[in-house]
Formats: structure tokens, sequence, C-alpha cells
């Protein structure tokens, strides 16, 4: 059984014939504590290899007031609101969030959870990489017995929380708005779809051209990562079919970006010959010419909720069942790439 | 003196009575063990209140492999391409980043010093929020012995290494191009001057017009928070001066696209009646119409030097001097707002 021998801010004081508190002030950097006592404090210090003493006592109550945050990029208007809006209301209760970045690799999403693990985080609140294709690495953080929230990319089977908007409604918005502007060939840049949310976006895009009687054709589903490149590279082999779409609905703004520039540069109009719409509401989306459809996905909200899941379920740790699984209505934000009547 | 007593995988291997090997292949939720034994693990580590073991390892050897990154704000592309930039040679080494965001706030960036050093960070690389005015925060990560490198809003007499881009070398560039255009006129859209790198990209836009025998009105330049909002609200003002200016320099682009805005809202031609340039090459810069003149800061090389003063601080523990500090000549990208013969 491993003990660690911890040097004390008592030590330091014992060292130099000073009072613990004059010794704490000065590892804080007091003003009324000098500076020939501050280096030696901390010359001290670090001869006696000090570590602050709120580890230890993080460690016996098992409580850091630490929250961790996966995100699969930090380079991404939603997920930097999520970020602030959970931010926000945790600071507020005493937690700090600490951030780690899958970059959309699920290698990284491991080491992401042992990184937070070790770090002793109260609780987790996680988006999925593109690439993660199980959730196995996820039972870790329920073994360790803190919350696990899941948001955006992460519905999933795992019994844990999660918040997150109606993909399959969303499209179904996004079609119905396009065949009201006169659409008929509409095509999907989606996401793979063994994302479930992009998997919800392709289905509601199917049952929603069902139900206007318009084809299905596996021609205009394309799958990819929904990067600006990936945006590009789908729009042009689009623009290569022999029969054109006049629509394109992309589950990405990233994605809706690069076909944009793709239509600009093959000077198709934008919205008479193609209309464009997006997914995700990116503060660019309102500002490019001509700016772009998209869907509001309502960061601040699935902040405030996954922030308060955390909190209910630090809250209530014997709770097992009624799971929030909260699925919110998005919103259409009809801009000029798709509004033929404006 | 505290001691801490801890479970460990031997603990939980005798309660079941099965090998410490199999405790943690279950922990790693290993293919090979049963759902049951999985679930039994999970129980008893629970009952145990165990902790993973790499936690006292790393106190006792004094090394987390942990880097913490504090950023003022994570939805900025120059932060996150930063990030990436660090990680991927701090990761090939063995570390793994976690990031905290200290949203331009003082205090949040002390308790993002508090927290990272709690979590037992190996080093330390931060740039600057805006509030910040004195540094003495900082001296915490020194008095804990480990490294701490500072890059963009950073520059400062810590005795730290620092790495950044020449502020007022690029405002140089900047008038010189402007005048080249033959702009008379130049306003500058400024940062707050107690932050070095705004200081030094005022005293460079100073000294470029005298160099040039320019005007330097005190009305023609706005020091703000380079928000969005601030370059419109700057922006505004310029306009309300009974002598406009011919051309802006805003200090940081999301300034710069709320001053195109304005300008667009108020049909002045970019760049015929007022040109406009950026700073940072933020993706926007290039995709909005005009596209935005700015300076390319070189992020994924400050994120390089940051990660490799880092790795040498780590390896030569005992170097007190020859600090580094790096300063890159900035590249100007003149696009449609400031070319006025394409």
């Amino acid at each position: 059984m491993a003990t660690t021998k911890k040097s004390t801010i008592k030590d330091i004081a014992n060292v130099l014939g000073i009072t613990p508190s004059a010794v704490s002030k000065a590892l804080n950097n007091h003003p009324r504590i000098s500076v020939k006592t501050k280096e030696d404090v901390i010359q001290v210090a670090k001869n006696l290899n000090y570590q602050p003493n709120h580890l230890a006592s993080a460690l016996r109550k098992g409580k850091s007031n630490l929250v961790g945050l996966i995100i699969p990029k930090a380079n991404s208007h939603f997920f930097s609101s999520v970020l602030q809006s959970i931010e926000e209301i945790l600071n507020d209760k005493g937690y700090s969030v600490i951030i780690s970045q899958s970059n959309e690799s699920y290698k990284k999403e491991c080491e992401s959870i042992d990184v937070l693990l070790f770090t002793q985080v109260d609780g987790v609140i996680a988006s999925l990489a593109n690439e993660t294709l199980n959730f196995s690495h996820y039972e870790k953080i329920k073994a360790n017995g803190i919350p696990l929230i899941l948001f955006d990319r992460g519905e999933n089977d795992l019994e844990v929380d999660y918040v997150g908007i109606n993909d399959y409604q969303s499209s179904h918005l996004i079609v119905n708005h396009l065949v009201e502007q006169g659409c008929k060939r509409i095509a999907h840049i989606a996401g793979y779809r063994h994302t479930r949310i992009y998997k919800n976006r392709i289905i509601g895009y199917v049952d929603a051209l069902k139900k206007h009687d318009l084809p299905i054709e596996n021609d205009l589903i394309l799958e990819g990562s929904l990067s600006l490149e990936d945006g590009r590279k789908k729009m042009e082999a689009l623009l290569k079919l022999p029969n054109r779409p006049d629509a394109v609905y992309a589950a990405g703004d990233f994605a809706a970006l690069g076909a944009l520039q793709v239509l600009k540069e093959n000077q198709i109009k934008v919205p008479d010959e193609i209309s464009l719409v997006g997914f995700g509401n990116e503060p660019f989306t309102s500002f490019v010419s001509p700016s772009i459809t998209t869907i509001n996905q309502h960061s601040e909200e699935i902040g405030r909720l996954a922030a308060e899941a955390f909190l209910y379920r630090i809250k209530n740790p014997k709770k097992k069942v009624s799971l929030n699984k909260m699925i919110l209505n998005a919103e259409l934000v009809v801009r000029e790439s798709s509004n033929k009547n404006p």
C-alpha cells in the first residue's frame, strides 16, 4: 500500500523560523511580505519539493472541484459557446473547467479521458470525436463513480445523461423550406452515419424527401468529415453529375462554406441556380456573401443543460434511473443562400 | 505531516479473489474479461474508493506528463492553431495538454493558474487575458519550480521565455502598404496599451506615420477590446469625425470585421473610399467580401517554438540564464480591402 510523504507549509516555516501564515502569504505573493522572504520561501519550498496542499486534501475528500470537458476541436464557435455557457454556471458553483481537445481522433479521446481522470475531476462533460465508433473508453469514467454527461455528438446507449438538438426534425425544417422555395433535387453533404447525430440528419432528410414525393438518389447523399475542404470536394462532385441538384443541404457550416466557394468559383448563382443550407449557425454564416441559411443549435442552452445535469448528478449520486435525455428543437435561420423571394 | 492511504489494484483483486492483472484489464475494459467480472471490479473499486495509481506515482516522481495551456479565449483561430501546433510536438514527446480558458478575465486567469498547479502540470504555456495588468500571479508557477513559457500576449519583465511576433514592425508593414496605396489619413483601432503587444502596435503605427510625414491625431487612435462589437463602435465614431480617415488599421481581425460591417451598412466603398487592414489572419478574413488585408502571425511557428522552449527547460532545469525571447517577423497578406490597383 503506497504512502506518500509530503512536505507542508509548516516544514517550510520551521526551516526559516517564520510562521506558517507568513509562508502561505509568501507563496501567494502577498504584498505585505518582503521580496527577500518570498525568495527564501520559494527556495526552501523547492528544496523540500513542496506541493500545494489542496491536492492531498482533494484526494482525502474525494473532491477536486474540477470538471473536465472533452471537445472534438477548440476552433468551432459551437463548442466554444457551449464551453462559455458551462463555465458560467459551474464557476458560479465553485467549479473550474479544464478542457482537453480530442482533435477528432479516437486515440486522443482515450488519452483525454485518462488525463482528466488523472487530474481528479469530479465529472466529465464530453462530445465525441468524429473517429469514435464505440463508447467503451467512457466506461472508465463511470468506473470512477463520477458523473459523465454527453452533448451534441454523444447520443448513445451508455446509460448517461445527454443533451442535444433534434437532428431528425432539423432535416425536416430544411427540406420543407427548400421545397417551399421550389427546389426539387436536394442533395445532402452528410456527416459519417456512424455518428448518431449525422445518421439522424440523413434519416430525417430521406424521410422528408419521401413526404414530399421527391427522388432519393444515392448520388445525392455524400458522407464525409464536413470540413471546409470536404465541402469543396463534395460540391465539385455534385457539379459533375449529369443531372445537377438545385439545392444542397450540408450537415455542417464549414462544409457549406466550402460548397459556397466552389459555387462562386463556377459562377453559379446562389440561390437562383442552386440553393444552399448549412448547419450550426457559425458566426461566419451571417457575414459571408451570400449569407448562409443554417440551423441554430442553441449552444448556450445545451451548455446550460449539460452543466445543470452535472450539478444534479453530483447532488444525487445514488439516483440510478431517470436519465435525462434532453433533445431541443432546433431553429431554421433563413438567409440569402436559400431565399429566392427576399 | 499528511499521509494518504490509497487502495490499490491488489486490494480489489484480494476482495474478488482474482489476479491484479485481471483487475487491471477489467478497469481498462479489456475484451477478454467478462461483463460480470467488469461489473464486480467496478463495484469493488467504488466501494474501496479506488483511484488510478498513476497520480500517486506522479506525486512521488514529481512528474505528471501534463502541460497546462492558458488561453484568453478558445474561440479564436490564432489560439486554436497555436494549441494544435503545441499538441503535435508535445504529444509526440509523451505529454498531454490540458487547457484552461481565462476568458479575458484577470480573476479567471488567477484561477486557471491555481487549477493547473493543482493538476500537477509539469509546465505552463500561457497568453495573457486582456484585463491582466500585472504578472505577480505567474510567480506562483515559478515558485513551483516548473517551466513557464509565455506567447503572443505575454512579453513582460518576468524572467521567462517568450514567443511572439514583431508587433512594432507589423505596424510599419501596414502603414507602408497603405501609404503606397495613396492613403493619407490612417486611423488605428487599437488594443489597450497596457498590453505590451498592443502598445508596440501603437508605437509602430505612430513611428511609421512620422516616417511618412503623416498627421498623428488623437482622434484617430481609439483603444478598446478589439471585439467585433468594439470594431463596430470605433468605426461609427470614426465616421462621425468632421475629417474622416481614408484608411483604418484595426489591431485585430474581429474588430476589422465589425468595422467592415459598418462601412458596408453606410455604403462606403472599400477600399476606394476607406481602406481597411486587420491583424491575425483569422480564416474569415479570406472569405468575407471584400476580403480583408491582414497580418499573418505565424501561429504554427509560435506554437512550435513555445513547445520546444518548454522541452528545453524541462531538460535543462538548472540553466538560469539565456532566456529565449523569440520575436518572429510577421507577414502582410494583401487582399481586396486595401488593394486599390488589383
